[in-house]
């Protein structure tokens, strides 16, 4: 797969998006796995920054997937497991190996991480922790204010009418 | 933008792919916008199933560009705002005209969400609110126990130092 490909699904490069590039080729790498079709691999994100969409157009962990958790952290860490084997990746961007000023020159920024070694930029250390529970299917049912369909874990009870979040909170307000 | 496309980002196709996929090429028609490079369109979805990736591919609107805003409703509405006309619109999947037991013949139903009309799935209004902020970019620093980088919204203090919140969740433990 292809930096241009990433690039095209975020809608432009930039260092973030290159970082997160190869920062999702390492942890594939080290568990010798393949883009996950289904959820053959879940990865926990510890950001919402470009470099998650390289992640997921990468190993297939999609937001819509239910296999790309956020815990939101503010750091540029990765976690990728395989269901199949049941190992774990954590991959940790530290940018020690980065010339100085570097990151003030934007193209020669980009263009300095698709080149260098992995260990300039990023560190891979297995995982004891078991991966995260598989996505749940649920069923929905309809609001009795707005009647929207709402995913049942989702319902509230107000004044005797189950309802979604967002009517829930107009009532409240009333 | 052909549906092969999203079923390749997103790894297979299902109902719920297709669902999104025709609220988010309704959502782009009603406001008159093509794919979103940077952040020209920004959506608020009100749930994390498959769909989603079909937005997400679509619209440009992604996890990572920092303009895909979950709110976790469990509704399968999508809201998608053009910064640039400050229109937005809202999305409802409703399927009103699916046939009886179609739900449970998987191929004919993704057919029939392929070449049915909009309003016999859903529904597409204006919305008045205005487009939710655009993202921030914030600084890093270094957590004071694991020297992990950590962006400074998120930093915690415990015992007089400045740490990250999986450090601080272990202090706390301890």
């Amino acid at each position: 797969m292809d930096y241009s490909e990433i690039v095209e699904f975020h809608g432009h490069s930039c260092p973030g998006l290159a970082i997160g590039y190869r920062m999702s080729l390492a942890a594939m790498a080290a568990l010798g796995v393949v883009r996950s079709g289904d959820e053959e691999l879940v990865a926990v994100v510890e950001n919402d920054a470009c470099g998650v969409d390289a992640l997921q157009y990468v190993s297939g962990c999609t937001f819509g997937k239910g296999n790309l958790l956020f815990r939101d952290f503010g750091k540029n860490v990765y976690t990728l497991y395989s269901r199949r084997s049941g190992k774990g990746v954590r991959v940790v961007f530290h940018g020690r190996g980065l010339p100085n000023g570097l990151r003030e020159d934007k193209p020669a920024f980009i263009r300095f991480l698709q080149e260098c070694r992995d260990d300039a930029i990023l560190s891979v250390t297995a995982t004891d922790a078991p991966p995260p529970a598989p996505a749940r299917i649920r069923n929905s049912v309809s609001c009795q204010i707005c009647q929207e369909s709402v995913m049942d874990s989702r319902l509230r009870e107000i004044a005797g009418k189950t309802v979604c979040m967002p009517c829930a909170e107009r009532q409240v307000q009333v």
